[in-house]
C-alpha cells in the first residue's frame, strides 16, 4: 500500500519542511507489508502504525486543538490511544498493549495523517508567522524525525523474533571493504571548556544551558570500534570474565545468556548478522553495533581504555564538520567512514542528567526530556538510521544501560599520557 | 480480502465434506480486517491467521507428507511455525510468539491453504477408499471445526482488549425476549448406566471406551442459568463471600479483581456485555456466559445446588435429540432455547480424566487429548460458536478452571430428594 | 531446648490422648536448633514454630474461645498470625511471610502451648462428656497429627536448601537390604463396590459419604516401585521423552530442570539421597520417594501399566490390616515392607473431588477439606512420617501434581487380562 | 546471648582499634533475640548473623589465608556461604537465600569470630608493621563499620514486616523539641574547586582521585528537610501529581502504592513512624527520613529548589567540622542538629560515577566500589546509624533511586540569584 500523496499549492519554507518530513515517515513504510504495521515484539518497541499515528497526534494535540479555531478531532479516542507518555495530557493506552490495536486500521491511520496535515496547512496559512507556533511545529518535526529512527530500530527488532528473519528491503551489493588508515587520535588539553546548546537554532531543552566544564588531558580514538576488535574481546573470554563487567551488567549477561552483540548469529563457524537487509555475513571492518552500555564499557575496560564523557565527546565535536553516515533508506546499516558523527550512536560514560541551570519547558511539552533523567546513559553522534539534519554536536540521546536494540556502538577514549594496558 | 474460491470437478461425499469445512473456516474470516489476522492478546489465544495455517499444517503433516507420493512442502519452515503441541513431530515456535509472525502474510497463508487443498484432492482421488486415511481426514476435519470455534472465541478476546471494542459484525436486531416456561427437570433414578463412545461414528479418543458407572438419584435443571439469576448472586455478595468459593478460585478472584463475568461492563448503572456484535445491553433471560469453573461452582453452592458430573449430564443427553443453538455466523451470541445442547458449554464438576481402559492412539495424533488430563474440568453440550454437526452426547470439552474466554455457562443439578437451601 | 513438661492429675482417655499427641509434636522438635524453628524455604512450607503455634491456635479458636467461660486469649494478635486459611475466622498473615515472624520467640510459642493446654484441661474437666466438643477435640488432634507430618516434611525441605545439608538426626545404621519375594498381585474382579467412610469412628468430612462405585477387573502390585526400577526409567531416557508425560508435566520438567526425584544428588557417578538423617547412599530396594504426580504417572506409562484410582486402592485396602511403616522418629525414611500401607504415600490417578452427596461441615471447620477440591490428586496409604494411628483405608491425602516435597511414591496397577508392554 | 568477650594482653593502636570495632558489631547485637539473627525480609537485606560472619570472612580471606602461615580455615564451606559479591574469589551462596542458613548456628558464628580474631592477633604480632597488611586491615575495619550500619538498617526493615512491630530497644524519652533558628544558607561563589580524596588518611578507592570541577553560584540550605515540610508536600498532593516526578519514579509510586515515606503509619488521623524503638509519634521538626531518591527529587521540584550535586555538597563540607548525629545505640533515630553532617544521609542529584582518572585497586578487593557505578545515586554526610569516625567530607555512599530502607533524607540547594517558586 502506497502512502497517500500530499499535494499543496502553498509556497516553501516551513510548509515545505513540514511536508518533506511528514512524507518521509510514510516513505519509510513503503517496504512494509500491511501485517508488519501492527507488530510490537517487546514493550519497548512500538508498532510502525503507532509511530505514524503518535507523531500525528502530537500536531493535533499541541498545535491544532489549542490553536486552530473550529478544528474537529479526527476521532475522540485517538488522544487516548496515541499519547505516549504525557501525563498532563490525560490517560493513555498501556504501552505494552500497543500491538493489540488492530483497529483503527492502517488505512484509517493514513486518513488521520491526511486530516491533520490538511488542518496544519490551514493553521500555517493563518498563523505561519507566529513564533510560538513555529517553535512548536519545529519541535513536532524533530519529534517526528526521532520516530523515523525508532520506526526502523523497532522494525528491525520486530523482524528479529520471526524465525523467517524477514528483510526490510532486499540486500544491496555489500560495500567495498575499507581498510582503516593510520590516523592520529583527537587530542584535547586540560582546561575549562563550554558545552551545551546556547545559540539560536533548534535544540531540545535537555541540550542546554550552555555551561563550563573542566576537562583533563585526553585522547579520543579516530575510529569507531570494529567488529574485528570486538571479536577479539569475545575470543579472549570477554563474556566469561566477571572482572570486566559492572555488577549489574554481569547479572544481566547471565540472566539473558548474552554471548555476542544483539542480532549476531553463528552458523557453521561463521558469524552472520541480522540486518534490515536480512541476514548478512559479518564485515570485520564495520563498526560493532547493537551493544548495551554494559558491553561497551566492558570492552573498553578489557582494552585498557575507557568510554569518553559526553563533555569530552562534545568538545571534540565542536571542531568537526557535521558529516557522517546518516539515514539513507537504501543502506540502513553502519559503515566505517572515519567521521566523528554517524554510523552508530556512541556510548559515553555519562549518566543522563540535567545540565546546571536546566529548566524544562512549562506545560505538557516539558515532559519531553527531563523526566527521564534517571538510570540512563548518554549516547552521542547519530547513526545510520538517524535522519539527515537531525543531529548536532550538542544532541543528547539516552538509553538504559541494558538496551541493545538501538544502533549503539562506541569510540574509545583515554587519559592523555597514560599507557593503554594492551 | 475474500478467501480464494475452491473449485473442483470431483464428486461428493468425503471431498464435498472436506471442501465445505475448509471453506467455512475462510467464510468465518470474511468480517476480519487484514490487521485482525495477526492478533494474539494473551498466550492462550492464537491469531486467526495461525488457526488458518495450523489446520492446514495438520493435513500436510499427517496426510500429505506420509501418504501422497511426490508431495512438495509449501514452505520448509511452516512445520516449525504451525505445529501446535505435537512434541513427537519436532520443535515448534513458542506459543506466546504466535502474534509476532507478520510474515508469512495473510495472502501467503491463503496460498498455503490452496496448495494443500489441491494436494488433498489428488490424495483423495488416489486413496479415497483407504480406511486409515479416511479416519485421519475425518480427524483433520473435526480438528478444523474445533479451530473454527477457537477462531471466534479468540477473536472476541482479541477485540475485547482494544479500547474501541470493535465488533466482529454489525449488531443484528436483538432477539425477542423469551420468558421461560415452567418445565420439569430431567430426573434420573439411581442405577448402573453406560457412558462413553462405543459405536461406529467418529469420536475423539478421549470419549471412550464405553463403560459402566453407578449413579445415584438426581435431577438436572431444564434451563441454563440466566444472567438474571447470576445478577442476583452478584447482588447478594457472591464475589465477596469466601465461603462460597474454592480456595484457588478465591485467590484468583482477588488477584484478578473479578467482580462479574468476563466481558461485562457497567456503565451508568446499566450492565452491558461485550459480544461479537459489539457492546450490547445485557438480556436478563439469556444464559450467563464466560464464567470460569470457579464462578460456576460458587454460583451453584450459593444456590444450594451443584454442578452435574459429566456422567450425569451424558445419561440425560442420551435421551435428547441433538438440537440447540450452534454456530450461525449471523448471531454468534448465546440465547436461551430450552434445549439440553448448545448456547453455552456447560461446566461439569468432573475433572478431565481418562475413562477406564483408555488408550491414546499410537503416534503423534495420540497427543491429541490424553496428555491434557490434568488440572482441567469437563464441559458438555456445545455452544453458539460450535459448528453444526460437531457435537455429540459423548463429546468432552475441557478447560482449566480459571479459563473464561470460552463460551462457558452452566446448568444446575441436585441430588434427588434433597431440598435446595434457597 | 527441651519442651516444657505437661503434668496433670487427670485420668485417662481423651485427656491422655490429648497429652500424648500434643507432647509428641514437641518431642519431634527436640533435634532442632532454635534457629531451625523459623525457616520457611518456600511458600508451601511453614516454619516448625508456626506449626507448633497454629495447632495450638486451632484449640484456642474452636474450643476455648467459644466454649470455656472466662478464657483469656494468650495474645490478641496470635489469631492473625496463626490462622492458616480459615477465611470465615478473619484476616490472616500472608502465608509466604510466615518465616519472618522472629517474634513471638520460640520460648513464647512454648508458653502459648502451655497456656492453651492448661485451659484445655479445664475445659475437659467441665465439658469432657459433651459429644460436640469431643468431636471438635478429636478433629483438633487429627489436625495436629497432620502437622506433625508436615513439620518433618517441611524441615526436610528447609534443610535441603542449606549447602551444608544438615541432618535432622544423626544417621542410624542402614537397614539390612531386603530382597523382594515373589508375591502375587492383589486381584479384584469387576463389580459394584462400596467405598468411603460410613462407620462410627473418626474421619475427615471428605472421606464420606460411603457410596457405590463400579470397578472393572484389575490387579494392584504387591510392592511399591523401587529406586532400582526408577533408575531404569531414568536410564532409558524417562526425563527426555515427551511422549511419556502429561503436557503440563513436560512443561514443568523443562522449566525446573527435573532429571531425578527431589533430593537425589549424583556425586562421582554415585547416587546419593538427602534424608532426614543427612546425605545417604541410595538403596536400590527402597521405595522411590519424593516424586511428583507427573513423574509417577510418566513412570507408569513407561512401564506399560498405570496408577490405580483411589477406589481401586481402597477396595484392596478394605481387606488388609492397617500395618506398615509409619512415623518412628528414629528412622524417618521409607523402607520396603511388603505391606499395602505406609512407607510412602501412593499417588492415585484420581483427581481430588467430592464424593456423591458430600456436604462440608457448617461453619469455619467446614473449610477444612472441600475448598481444596481442585487441581490436586489423591494419595493413599500413609508414609514413614505419618503418625501411628492417623491412617485409615478411607483416608484421602491430596497434593497438586507438581508437588514433590511430601513423601510421595507409587504402586502400579493394570487392567486385569491386559498384557503389560514391557 | 551475650557476645563472647575478647581479651588480649596486647598493646594499643591497630590491635586496640581492631578489637574496638569488632566488639562493637557484637555489642549492636545484644538487643536481638536469637530468632532475629536469621531474618531476611527482602533480598536486599542480610540477616544479622550473616553480617557477623561476612565481616569475619573478609579478614579470613584477604588477611589470614594469604598472609598467616599455617592458618587453618574455620570451616571449608564458609567461603561459599559468606562471600558477598567477590566474583574473583569464587562461587557464592545466592543472596536471596541468606535467610535460609539456620546452620551454622549463631553460636557457631560467634565461635568463628573468636577463631578469626585470635588468628588476627597472631598476624598482627608477626606482621603488624607491614604497610600492605595494615592497609588491608584498615579496609576490613571500615568494611565492618559499613556492615554495622547495614545491620541496623536491615534489622529495622526485618522488624517492619512483622505485624507485632517489635522494637530493637525500648523507647527512650523523646528528645525535647527543638525549634529551628533562622540561619543563613551556605553560599558558594562560582569557580574552580577541588574535590575528592587526595591526602594520606584512609578512604575508599571511589573517593579519588582528587580533581578539579567548575561550579556555578549556589546556596545550600542550613537545615535538613523536616517531617513538617514533607507533610505539606503530601497535603498538597505530592504523591498524586505526575509532573513532579521522574517518569520511573511515577511508575514505581503507582506500582508500589507509595503515599508516604517508608515506615510511616497513619492511625486515627495521626501519623506514627516505625523506629528502632518501636512505633513512635511523628516529630514535625525531625529530619524526614527513609525517602527514595524519587521522593527527595520530587519534593525539591515541588519546593522550587533542587538537590545539590555531590561536588556542591563536598565543597561546603570542606569548611565544616566533622560533627553531627552519628551512631549512638541508645538513640538510633534521626534528630535535627543544625550540623551539615549526620542524622540522615543526604541524597544528591549526582549519579554514582567514577571520578576522572579513577582506577580500582587490583585484585578481588578492587570489586569493592567500581563495579556498582551504574543506576545508583550518591548520598553524602552519614546518618544516625553510621558509626562514629566512619565519615569524611569525601565519603560517597550510593543506593538505587528506588531504595528506601537506608536512612535517606535531603537538604535543598538552589542556584544563587534564582528565586524559589514558593
Amino acid at each position: 500500500m502506497l502512502p497517500p500523496p500530499l499535494t499543496s499549492p502553498l509556497p516553501a519554507s516551513t510548509l515545505q519542511r513540514y511536508y518533506a518530513i511528514r512524507q518521509f515517515s510514510e516513505r519509510l513504510c513503503v517496504p512494509l507489508e500491511l501485517e508488519d504495521y501492527g507488530l510490537q515484539a517487546m514493550p519497548d518497541v512500538s508498532p510502525p502504525k503507532w509511530h505514524l499515528a503518535h507523531t500525528t497526534w502530537f500536531f493535533e494535540t499541541f498545535l491544532l486543538e489549542p490553536h486552530l479555531p473550529g478544528y474537529r478531532l479526527f476521532h475522540p479516542q485517538f488522544g487516548y490511544l496515541f499519547n505516549s507518555y504525557y501525563e498532563t495530557v490525560g490517560a493513555r493506552h498501556p504501552r505494552p498493549q500497543r500491538g493489540m490495536i488492530s483497529r483503527p486500521t492502517v488505512r484509517e491511520i493514513y486518513q488521520y495523517r491526511v486530516h491533520v496535515d490538511e488542518a496544519m496547512v490551514r493553521l500555517l496559512e493563518q498563523r505561519g508567522d507566529c513564533p510560538e507556533l513555529s517553535a512548536l511545529i519545529e519541535l513536532g518535526l524533530h519529534h517526528e524525525q526521532q520516530h523515523q529512527e525508532l520506526l526502523l530500530m523497532d522494525t528491525k527488532f520486530n523482524f528479529s523474533v520471526n524465525p523467517l528473519l524477514p528483510a526490510y528491503q532486499s540486500a544491496p551489493v555489500p560495500p567495498p571493504r575499507e581498510d582503516l588508515l593510520e590516523v592520529n587520535p583527537y587530542r584535547v588539553a586540560a582546561g575549562l571548556y563550554e558545552i551545551g546548546h546556547g545559540g539560536k537554532g533548534f535544540a531540545f531543552d535537555n541540550e542546554g544551558p550552555r555551561h563550563q566544564v573542566f576537562l583533563q588531558d585526553y585522547e579520543l580514538d579516530p575510529y569507531l570500534v570494529t567488529n574485528q576488535a570486538y571479536l577479539e574481546f569475545m575470543q579472549e573470554g570477554g563474556y566469561q570474565r566477571p572482572e570486566l563487567w559492572l555488577s549489574e551488567g554481569w547479572f544481566i549477561l547471565n540472566q539473558e545468556g548474552w554471548s555476542a552483540p544483539l542480532y549476531w548469529h553463528r552458523q557453521d563457524q561463521i558469524w552472520q548478522v541480522m540486518t534490515l537487509m536480512g541476514l548478512q555475513r559479518l564485515h570485520p571492518q564495520e563498526p560493532v553495533c547493537h551493544l548495551s552500555y554494559f558491553e561497551a564499557e566492558a570492552f573498553a575496560r578489557w582494552k585498557g581504555k575507557r568510554l569518553p564523557t559526553e563533555a569530552e565527546w562534545e568538545v571534540v565535536a565542536q571542531s568537526q564538520s557535521l558529516q557522517g553516515q546518516f539515514l539513507d533508506p537504501s543502506y540502513p546499516h553502519p559503515r566505517q567512514t572515519g567521521a566523528l558523527y554517524g554510523s552508530v550512536w556512541q556510548w559515553t560514560q555519562s549518566p543522563y542528567s540535567s545540565y546546571p541551570g536546566f529548566q524544562p519547558v512549562p506545560g505538557a511539552v516539558g515532559e519531553y526530556n527531563g523526566k527521564f533523567m534517571c538510570n540512563q546513559f548518554v549516547l552521542r553522534g547519530g547513526c545510520c538510521v538517524t535522519p539527515q539534519g537531525h543531529i548536532r554536536s550538542t544532541y543528547r540521546n539516552f538509553f538504559p544501560p541494558q538496551a541493545r536494540w538501538q544502533f549503539g556502538g562506541l569510540r574509545l577514549c583515554r587519559d592523555a599520557g597514560s599507557d593503554p594496558q594492551v
